[in-house]
Formats: C-alpha cells, structure tokens, sequence
C-alpha cells in the first residue's frame, strides 16, 4: 500500500538524479513482488553514494576488472554465478545471458534466506531465460564452513564445486570463506572499501546495471581467443592496483568539491541568514 | 514475515560494524511499524555511506554548525522542527527533547506523504514526550510556491510561518523551496555534495544520531548567553568553509586508503587466483 503509492511518482527525465532513480524503482519494484530484502534496499542506497562518488559512470579501472574476470570465467572448468535479490531486480536479463555465453551455473544465494524469496528469485530468473536455477532444492543443500547458521548453504552442484564464483553486491563475510577455500571469487561492488570488494580475487568497482552489459560485449571479442592469451590477462591483472585506482578516482571528484565548498552556484545569491525578525 | 526474520538476527558486538547495524535496526524496525517510506531505507544507505568515509564520528566543522544552529534557535522567534520518518525512528525522543529546549514546533512534513504514515509518525512523537504535533490535521494545511503535489504541504501555524526551520534528512526540493521563501534553514545531512546540504544555511554534516545529543548538550550551555553573542556566532558562521571543510575530511580519509588499496593485510597471503584446475 504505501509502496504503491510511492512507486506511482513519476520521476521527471529533467531530474538531476533521473538515471539513478530509475534503478531505485526497480528495486522498489523487486522489493514488493519479495525477491528484495529489507536490508537490500539500504544496500542499495549505501551503492548509489558510492557511484555518485565514481560520477555514476565506469571508469578504466572497472572496465581492466571486467576483461580479466571475462578471462577468468571462460578458463574456469566450473564457473558458478551466484544471484540475490538485489542483482534479480536490477539486471535478471542480462545476468542470465552472461552466464549463458560463458557456460555459468546460476545459484540462488542469499543472506536472508527464505523459502519465500528463494522461490521469487528463481521465478524472476526462469522468466529471465535460465535453464537450470541452483541453490533452491533443498536435497543439494552443503554448508560453506566459518558462517553462521542460514548464510552458510551453498548448492552441492554448484557453489560447494565451483572452482570460479561470480558473487556481485555480495556479503563480506561470504566473500571471504569463498576465498579462503581457495575458490576464484569475481565481485562487483561500488565501494572499494567493502570486505567483499578488498576479499575478491577480482574487484569490478562500478554498478552492477553497467558492469553486466559491459561484460556481454565483453565475452563477445573474447570468446575465441587462445586460452594462453586469457591466462596472460590473469597474469597481468593486480587487484590491489585496482582498487588504488578506485580510491584515487574518488579522492579525484571530492578533491574537486573541496576547492569549492558550496557547488551550486546559485545558492551564494541568498544572503547567510535572514534575521529581520529580530 | 520476511522483515521479521531479518530483525532476528542478533548482530554480535565484535561485528566491525555493530553500531551501524544497531541504527540499521531502528530504521528496519520503524518500517515495520509504517514510519519509515522505503525510499527512507534507501537514504539510511546512502548516509551510511558517507558517515563510514567520515570515520563514524563528529568533526570539528558538524560540532561548529551545531552551535550555528542552536544559536540560530534560541534567537528565533517562530522555529519549526521538521519531523520525517527517519527523524522519527533515528531519533525521536531526543529530537522531542531538543525542540522543547529551543521552544520549537514540531511539524510532520513527509516526502511520500500519507495518512497512515503521517498518523504513525504522529504517535511516535506524543510517545516521546511531544505535547502538539502540527503538519497533521488538514483543517490547517497551506501549501509551498514551486513544489509539485504531495510534498508542497505544510501547516498554516508551522513552517508556513516560520523564520527558522530544522528539516534534517531532508530533499533537495524542499530545502531550496524554503530557501528561496527567506526561511533560515538548518539541516543534518551526511552527504555535503546533496542540494539540501547546499541549499541550507546551516548544514551539519553528521550523522543524526550523534548530532541532536550533541545539540541538546550546547543548549544547556548556551541557552543563558545575551542575544549579542548569539548573534556574533551567526555573524562568524560560514557554511561555505563548513562544505569544505567536510568534503576535505572525506578526502583525507580516502587519500589513505588510496596509498593502500588493499586495506585488509591478511588479503595478501592468499594466492593472486587458484588455477590449479587448469
């Protein structure tokens, strides 16, 4: 009811944040049809500072991430995409499609588990294009070791084999107990601070709805090259020169601002305070 | 149903991120209860954000805008505290507090304005210790100059006309609206690059919950001064350097993380990627 009402405001194109609100919606949207969690749509809002920060588009840095994890996923004999709420409701096409091309297992994966939403996401996922949806039978359910009670299952067919996971807008600590166990773990994250983006073998520091398009067209002009050539990328790929990078670029943006203090210029017409009152 | 389990999950004291999930849980909690619009999770998000890249605490430039602002309140003659259904769940009783201190109004001003909402914020401040809560009966509705439908409503005894208005975690809209209407406008915002921290006269860039404890704590001290030295801080107060001095903190704290990248050591030890499969 009140989320009705809140998604029946429309979002004027002159809007300086058009773009951006236009996500917000879909994740409003996936958060009423259950697939988002409460805690997703915080998680979200946490990202849209972050881009905002990155001046909401994808840097070099993002797009050096996205090339080696491309070459990482089409080397991997077992490569699983796992999926939450946040990533169905904001790129469900485009993620099943990647997953498609690079020969990816999709596995539902979530940290507030429910059967409720597990159900929801594999509907949006299905409706997406996949095949086969992981992570939602309970008769392949593993446990992942070191994370408490319902974040620690992982499908049997999947995550607990995969020798490469993709794990976008994913949990820090999740993210760790994968590295740990010696799995490849490819992320997207907008802050570069987060312990997912600092654990990932592979950090791509841009928003997901960029970063899955990117990586399509991507696959497409690598997908015939030698595998010799896809492990020289790996070679050359240095995750903690990347997330410098990210730093870098934001310390950039807000070095700008700070030189400023008051960006919008016309605020300086109105005079400091108004105390005729007195 | 889903947001109930989420709420039970217990968040261990050693977690690095404990007293932001506390705040995190208030506003969860406040949602349930009809209080909080799901656009308010997502600007939770969007102000965690900016409060981890501020190190969580308050800065010189937030506690200086403070004694701004309570200046500002103390020499005013019709201040009006705005009340939205973050301010509610953040912080009500201390918020309830502040404004008794400062013989301020309390107004109900929503963004995505409803009913059921309005009546829920209402309960929650005369639960706190408000004694009347204007913004709420329609006998006495007015609207704002330049603002579209459902937000442009404000109270004919309230903000209407009010010299000085408090509107924390406020949308950039209404803060310019009531700008460019001569109003004094003191707002709390995390994010100094937002059009309310911009637009604002006074712009505490802090986290609310820290903020107005703070506030109260400067009243006390200030509430005895003569009226020329209140007016001699407002003489003094420069939100301009305030911006800068905020957007220069931020910079400091990622010009650190970017001599790094990896932040977290323990990363290091671990293999660049496991390709043993190969």
């Amino acid at each position: 009811m009140r989320e009705r009402e809140e998604e029946n405001i429309i979002i004027p194109e002159s809007h300086p944040r058009a773009k951006s609100l236009k996500y917000r919606e879909l994740l409003v949207h996936g958060y009423n049809e259950g697939v988002v969690a409460t805690a997703g749509l915080i998680a979200h809002g946490r990202g849209e500072a972050f881009d905002y920060l990155l001046g909401e588009k994808t840097h070099d840095f993002a797009r050096e991430a996205m090339e080696a994890a491309v070459a990482l996923f089409l080397v991997s004999k077992h490569p699983v995409f796992s999926v939450n709420g946040n990533v169905a409701a904001l790129v469900a096409k485009e993620y099943v499609e990647l997953a498609k091309k690079v020969n990816a297992k999709l596995e539902v994966n979530l940290f507030y588990r429910t059967k409720r939403r597990e159900r929801a996401i594999e509907r949006v996922l299905l409706a997406a294009g996949a095949g086969e949806v992981l992570g939602v039978d309970e008769k392949y359910r593993a446990e992942l070791p070191e994370i408490e009670h319902l974040r620690r299952y992982v499908d049997k067919r999947g995550i607990l084999i995969a020798d490469t996971v993709f794990v976008p807008l994913e949990d820090g600590d999740r993210t760790m107990a994968l590295r740990k166990m010696g799995k490849n773990v490819v992320t997207i994250d907008l802050n570069p601070l987060s312990r997912t983006a600092q654990w990932a073998n592979i950090t791509i520091v841009d928003n997901i709805v960029r970063a899955v398009p990117g990586m399509i067209r991507i696959v497409e002009k690598m997908r015939n090259k030698p595998k010799e050539e896809l492990l020289e990328i790996l070679k050359n790929y240095d995750n903690n020169d990347i997330l410098r990078r990210a730093f870098e670029k934001i310390k950039e943006n807000i070095e700008e601002w700070a030189s400023k203090g008051l960006i919008i210029e016309e605020v300086k017409k109105y005079p400091k305070f108004n105390l005729k009152f007195l």
